[in-house]
């Protein structure tokens, strides 16, 4: 009896060893495709030369889309299809203006804005009116209505650069940029600036979506390089009457067609079995949109590229999703998750990388606990990597909507300090992203799914 | 009994529990103090923008020790003082000239090339032969004199992109740098062309130091970019008697008065045990020495600087030590390694930051074992802010020369994958740092040698 065990516990340890040596091996060859022959780089070199930004509706999100499905197609993935979806369509419109007159102080000077995307336009007569500044919601609350009724509400709470987590200050800060047009409306403000989401001193502005509550006025809204937020907050002290001129031209026009693009390789084994991995082709109508998220895109496509690269055939489906309307929306995300509960398919599964090209750290993770007790026993096959936090909740906003159907969701999780640096600004361009930090991003996104492909989450 | 050991128990428990509380607390004042109100980015931007590059004995080089003198003067440490030390003075000369002649296949064309630092020059007629390509020191010896005599030797291995840690890909490949110039003339070579210490594609070449061995006949060596390694190597394989043309006009001068750049703040309690922070502060004379090692020189003078502005008093004395002439002799280091000897100095502990102000990941280390765990013992409280990595072996190449004495040696490490885009080369510059991930550098050093005040390493 004790000499059977013994057999039996001997058994297993060797199968364990040969499993996890061939498992080491498989993802050692991952790794060294990636860094030896990986297209990541001369993928999103493509995008953001080639395209270029591309907010939804526009002439470069269509060029985006082609440019997905012909790379994809060229890679001889067993399938490649466009998911139709209409989504907003904003414009900027012509140069913007924001503009101190007659300071006491600094006379009259252009300081550096951007509209909020979303936002109205203020006509081109402008706006012209004082300023009041507060740092938070509470503060606008305590001015009231008779202080705020037609000024300009500029918000100027800065991210908390104490922060470790850069997306944690970010949290902290962004319903400034959300929500304040909204807020301050509610109290007769005629427009707002809100201080960019950025951590340094910048000379650069940084949009994003703004939201408008419902039954609200709509007020034009504008970001403001944190070097002007600066200037303007020290002139206020100054001169509280100072007048402000805004002058924004941005207009949302009738929902466009647009598309998610996606590229399978079919499973050998399961292939109901749906293993997504994904980014959001949209970005800004500013920068190239190469961090926020091209990285995400040629990373999921990178993905399926190594496999077919390296001869490994999945037992499950494994998808590259890329997201169209990820920045002022979400429409891809619903669309693709509402077309998945139609067709009954069974997503294992959704992986999105949305944080950024640079040096992986681990996952984070949205689903039962088993689920993430699994994803964690891999952890010594990952660690070699530099993969070790799988610590953190999170998932991603795209993929989001698949998460009540069942599916468990996996954020790509890599180091945070720069993000915040080229986040929706005119800096998010190629030369931001370094070819290595970038190439292990995919690698680590392949050899996660690699596992899950051979064990399942079960 | 039991009553009163669980009294001792609960006793050291809450005493534990408020130490542990107050160096959290302070630890996170270093963080704040260093990513709100941090100076090294602003310190490392003067020292490049304003010196630039500084090369040992180089007019730069005089202006880089001034630079740290006033700086840490202006800082009001308890005293700031020049060590005098004799460094060695190679200056690279005119225009240098790489040109392959008459190819069947590109004609003629310049590449491009960079002498390697304390490479002799061809002289102005240059040097004008066939080009052998090796990937190591075993294939060149399997050449044999009568294939290599009067060539020159191209050295063409690359860095192995695969290794996770960039510094492991330097070490498999730097010999041929270090010496390949030396291995080759031993067969009769006339000159040395060595494949860049690179990872990507680049149209930059990356100097660094040849090691010319005693006895051996000392020929001229240079760089040549990864682009242009490629090249060569493309071309010779159709056209094996292809003619190169070498012009460079480097040479060695007499050694130059110059100096290692101290700061102190004297300790409290134990003003004999002496805390080193350190970094060098010669570069090569390309690009501004951002990363390697002006980042390093801010850390360290950032350290005593947080401590100073937070009003902390050391227990011990503290130094910020910037060497000069690590890159091409190391004479700094071991002119302070000497003087701490001949003064019976006591010197706990030194660190040393020389991988470039990115992200932080931990600490290498060099000691005994009881060292290495008291550091280890500290991982709770250093792991919020992403330090995690304390494994490996370490230190710095300056205060190597302090290991024989008895002090306990440390690196600052952070994440390795951009280095060796910009080391050695005129893209190491500062716009390639990124304030936080520096200023995160500082205060991990920070947070170390507080703890290390604190607690002793017994």
């Amino acid at each position: 009896m004790k000499k059977l065990s013994f057999l039996v516990l001997f058994l297993s340890l060797s199968r364990l060893g040969v499993a996890q040596s061939t498992d080491k091996d498989l993802i050692k060859e991952i790794y060294d495709a990636a860094l030896q022959n990986g297209k990541s780089y001369a993928m999103l070199h493509d995008l953001c030369t080639k395209v270029g930004h591309r907010l939804s509706g526009s002439p470069g999100a269509a060029a985006a889309v082609e440019w997905g499905r012909h790379t994809m197609d060229d890679y001889g993935f067993d399938s490649v299809w466009l998911q139709p979806v209409m989504v907003p369509h904003w414009v900027r419109g012509q140069q913007e203006v924001g503009r101190v007159i007659n300071s006491k102080k600094i006379g009259s000077k252009d300081l550096t804005i951007l509209s909020l995307g979303g936002s109205i336009g203020t006509g081109p007569s402008g706006i012209t009116a004082n300023v009041i500044e507060v740092k938070s919601f509470d503060e606008l609350k305590q001015h009231g209505q008779k202080n705020v009724q037609g000024k300009i509400v500029f918000f100027n709470r800065p991210m908390d650069a104490t922060k470790i987590n850069t997306f944690a200050a970010y949290g902290g800060a962004v319903e400034q940029r959300a929500n304040g047009a909204s807020e301050a409306a509610k109290l007769g403000a005629v427009a707002v600036i809100v201080r960019s989401m950025g951590l340094n001193n910048e000379s650069y502005a940084h949009t994003g979506g703004v939201r408008y509550a419902p039954m609200v006025k709509q007020i034009p809204a504008v970001a403001i390089s944190t070097q002007h937020a600066d200037l303007l907050s020290k002139v206020l002290k100054d001169d509280r009457d100072l007048q402000f001129y805004l002058e924004t031209h941005c207009e949302s026009l009738e929902d466009a067609p647009s598309f998610n693009v996606i590229g399978e390789v079919k499973g050998s084994e399961y292939k109901d079995e749906i293993i997504v991995v994904s980014g959001h082709l949209d970005s800004w109508d500013v920068g190239q949109g190469a961090h926020d998220d091209g990285a995400g895109c040629v990373q999921a496509i990178e993905v399926l590229r190594l496999f077919k690269m390296m001869g490994y055939k999945p037992k499950r489906t494994i998808r590259a999703v890329l997201y169209m309307n990820e920045e002022n929306g979400l429409r891809g995300g619903q669309k693709y998750a509402e077309v998945a509960k139609l067709k009954k398919e069974n997503h294992l599964v959704a992986i999105e990388s949305d944080r950024g090209g640079f040096t992986p750290r681990g996952f984070t993770m949205t689903g039962t606990e088993s689920f993430k007790s699994k994803i964690r026993s891999w952890k010594p096959l990952l660690e070699p990597y530099d993969l070790w936090d799988f610590s953190q909740e999170g998932g991603g906003a795209d993929i989001g909507p698949l998460g009540p159907l069942g599916t468990a969701l996996i954020g790509f999780l890599p180091d945070s300090q720069r993000y915040f640096s080229y986040h929706h600004t005119q800096e998010d361009t190629i030369d931001k992203v370094d070819k290595r930090e970038l190439e292990l991003g995919s690698a680590s996104m392949a050899a996660l799914v690699f596992l899950i492909d051979r064990y399942g989450l079960k």
